[in-house]
């Protein structure tokens, strides 16, 4: 199978290449980068030198599947003629997330390339939409904090036991931020420190609503989705709020033991969403492509209280877009992505 | 003015240190440690070396004021002979925080040294008990977290503008977990990862419900409070979220601006409680005695957020036991504690 | 192939767990811990509760291969009977590492449990032992220092190019202080701070001594080396430093190449250690079993710079002891090892 | 005293402000900043928002001293006419530091804007020039590494100990390389991770040699300087390497007790070059202006190692400024200075 990676000088990009390289049935052979174009893959990124190909400025080979990580809008732009062209695709922008064009035009601040395309597209969250991906020809792969947050909601709002009255209050790690220059990434300004950040709307939230008003069992959400930047490289934490339907579910302890049973068979057999008895960390993901779900209750407020954590550039960005590609080939769903977490 | 400091050999012991050595009215003249008496404070801690005295059992002087960094019990019982003798006390453990006794003993397990005592004991938090503390004899210092999450909500509970539902989700430094040795404090463990912890009750959710109830105008609290451990020695981030009454506030973006006019006049006077006008990070607070406070409205849902940050070791325990003691000894309230912050 | 591992509740077994779990020829079937026996591995270490086993006192099936990573002295002890009985071992502690009995009693302060088993034990670097390592059935694992450290040098060493007047400054993570608890392992003590330690002498001088003397082609070294404690949980950067002997080297911008083409010569053939083009950082290698090495001439003042960097918990440890394992029972000597570094 | 800071938005002209603003002889009257021109300082960092005064492109008042914290080149271009007029000055670019004019072509690529003023300029390492510096009208402020590793040397060479085969191994952390963006400075970069750089030689090395062979009572040095980047924040710590000179010393165990006392001896009534008994760590300077000096020797080899550690913004940059300007202003050469570390 040929994979072309659009952009492979971003971390999503970078990572992508991390996984394929030992991809049994993927043989990437083509990569582009702009400013990078010309160069090795080895001289920009020198833990990849074994990758031993040039960076271009477009897909120079014929592919059987692309990978885009480049921003929106010119992530779609890039992909609409090889799409055309019957080349499968899996988009790491938000380009094929939203399935509401006013939304995206109102969030992203511009019109969308290709609105043509959007029927095709399916939302890359595997454990929601695994029978679509299998067919799909285009895969919008979800943001990093909607990965998080939606697998962490997702079974409770359709069972139908919480009010669709959410928190989420994200902690993310800095490589979400990207490799470009900001006085988000810059050390000495996020090292030893903590903020709230996209305090007036976070382009994550649209992307969020659209798949937990779809799964939910009542309808609408009333979501608050609230992001912080956290000094570390890698990882996402969604600590998840609501109140418990009253006469939805047991009250008390027994309520724990019940939302527990819930989520374990919800995702009994999910490869990468692990339901575990003991709250999780961010380190547990470190470079894996698992997303750890532990749901609670409060039971002094009868709150549901869920508590996800993964990798971003990995279940949150490059990992989720192999399980897609797997799943869009026919392949085992796990394959090229049994990574076990560096920890420590 | 002459000061023992009591258990100077953990990290809030060793900040009063810190901030006392440069208090112009203040004289340091005996501290203590258990497994350090015997050894010079240059020996344990070489920063504080121009402190030229040796670790004692007990205190060895007669002193004006003592504090107390030991563990809760320990610390009263210390505190309770000095105490009788006249000696004003500054507690930063929680034994002198919580008003009923049972509350107490249920979430430290364990009876109340001297109960007698907490008649006269005062909640220091110096901005909402200001008179108290002025004619106190005994001081309960706020636990860290209190300190952030109280101070972020008490304009709005005291003008009524919120449903007493309540979210706060904090983010800790390792700092806080303490000197004592723990997973919570390896750094391989702790170092790139992030976690909540303490999710079935922290021992700083009765003291935030105590003074949150006190101040409400409409009751009692419906309180989550959930903390996280955060990569990073300093600081601590609470982000608190309750739904707006209807009709106790304008809707839209009008509530934006009337929340930061009330909080703008509710702390108008307060030295170290600063309402600012952009999204705070720890980083403002590192090393200086200010809880920087963020409230601002999701006007898609209707809710007051509020963000607050501060140092855990100065505000959150040693710059306000400080505090305190200016007021209890009719010192200007932020007499040696006018440091500004070590940012980057 | 059956594998046993002695104390995988260390960094060391832990990571030794995580590179068995997906290497094709091997099958973990015993563990043991001492404080950890009867827990699941799942219940210590999350991220590796797919190993689904029970911590043990002892190895407790007969195993082909055996790693131990319990301290010096003990280690020797528990595997003598194993190695009596005819399994072939692999000692990540010191304790087969130093030809010289009485070097190991100054420094290690004991005496050694089973010296009659030195003579066979091989001093497991394959880049320099290949051929005794496949014969052996006892291998002393060098420390993470000496392994970047002798890989940096010995080219130099074994060539003439250099005087054997050496400053080895080298810089480690703190996962190389282990797992236990101490101020080096304290994240607020060495978070945001560097030090030297062992400024008396460390313990893995001996092992670097014997092994450049060895490979020397001019007799012993005078060496210095010093280690210093970095705030960040993996990697192992040394920086060495010799003159260039006079006559035995071009001088200038000449040696540079002729040094580079030394080291590209020496190393050719091995898969893992790779002689660079560019400054490496550790980064390059985190959790693959790369040393990454750059060799450089100082042209003002003709001196031989080598910098080398490896995990010291892969390549400086348990990536090194499979390796060694691949080599003893005629694998390829890669097998299970090609993990990408996790870049950024 | 009025004081002038000029680019008041990099790291070292905002800890000047930091300094300055509790400095009870001076008053900031006027900050520039070329592209936060028109902004409050407190939109700008908003921990010096009490510093209320507004960033313009030039000086605006007529001041006493003025400060530049500018790059290179554009630094005495914007001093030379305030020097002209009278105004001393403080630079902390490298304008001012090298004596030799054809050196600060080589090393920094321009021609100097004022070759003219170089004869009134005094190197401002006050431990070694202080009568210079309290008639100097032009103080080059030195590097922060230059500051650790000179007083590092100093003594040792002064005293005629050692062979000046140098070898300055330099750990230093982000905020050395400024508040500007770069891969040096992007947190997913250089977090976990260590490297060399500068490897053909920093721009600190002609400072260094410049003033060592000053004061060598044995003439020119041979040195190495190799900086090294760190994950951390603030901090330089500098390993020293050079052999004892045979005869000069005592060998042995007594040449520690020797070398202790000559570095005691040398810096008795310095109040910021601190001699240390036990090996220190840069969190022991972390916000004060002490530079931190273990001096010993490696007993094996009859190296002298000198290890020496300050905070690169403070005793590297702002803090030794703000010493320098008191003592030209007759004050007490610690005003204003007197931060005690922010440890841990």
């Amino acid at each position: 199978m040929k994979v072309g990676i659009i952009n492979v000088t971003g971390y999503a990009g970078m990572e992508l290449a991390r996984i394929l390289l030992r991809h049994p049935e993927a043989e990437i052979t083509s990569v582009t980068g702009r400013s990078m174009a010309g160069k090795s893959i080895g001289e920009v990124f020198p833990h990849l030198a074994e990758l031993d190909m040039t960076i271009t400025e477009d897909i120079t080979e014929s592919v059987d599947v692309v990978f885009s990580a480049l921003p929106h809008a010119a992530s779609a732009e890039r992909l609409a003629p090889l799409i055309r062209d019957g080349v499968k695709a899996v988009d790491i922008s938000a380009d094929f997330r939203l399935k509401d064009l006013a939304e995206y035009e109102t969030w992203y601040g511009t019109a969308h390339p290709c609105p043509e395309l959007l029927e095709q597209a399916v939302y890359g969250l595997p454990e929601l939409h695994k029978d679509e991906v299998e067919r799909a020809s285009i895969v919008g792969n979800p943001g990093c904090y909607p990965s998080a947050a939606i697998l962490a909601l997702a079974p409770a709002l359709k069972a139908g036991i919480i009010e669709p009255d959410i928190i989420i209050d994200a902690k993310s790690g800095v490589s979400g931020a990207g490799r470009g220059f900001s006085f988000n990434t810059h050390y000495s300004e996020v090292n030893e420190s903590v903020k709230a950040y996209g305090v007036d709307g976070h382009r994550h939230l649209p992307e969020i609503v659209q798949e937990l008003s779809l799964i939910s069992s009542n309808g609408g959400v009333n979501l608050t989705f609230m992001p912080h930047l956290i000094p570390m490289t890698r990882g996402i934490f969604a600590s998840c709020y609501a109140p418990l339907k009253e006469g939805a579910i047991s009250s008390g302890e027994d309520a724990i033991g019940e939302v527990k049973e819930l989520y374990n068979e919800f995702y009994k057999n999910e490869p990468f969403a692990k339901v575990v008895a003991a709250p999780p960390a961010t380190k547990h993901t470190l470079g894996n492509n698992d997303c750890v779900i532990y749901p609670t209750v409060d039971t002094r407020t009868n709150r549901l209280m869920v508590f996800s954590c993964l990798d971003n550039l990995v279940k949150g960005a490059a990992g989720q877009a192999v399980q897609n590609m797997n799943l869009m080939f026919d392949l085992p769903e796990d394959e090229g992505l049994r990574h076990v977490a560096l920890y420590p």
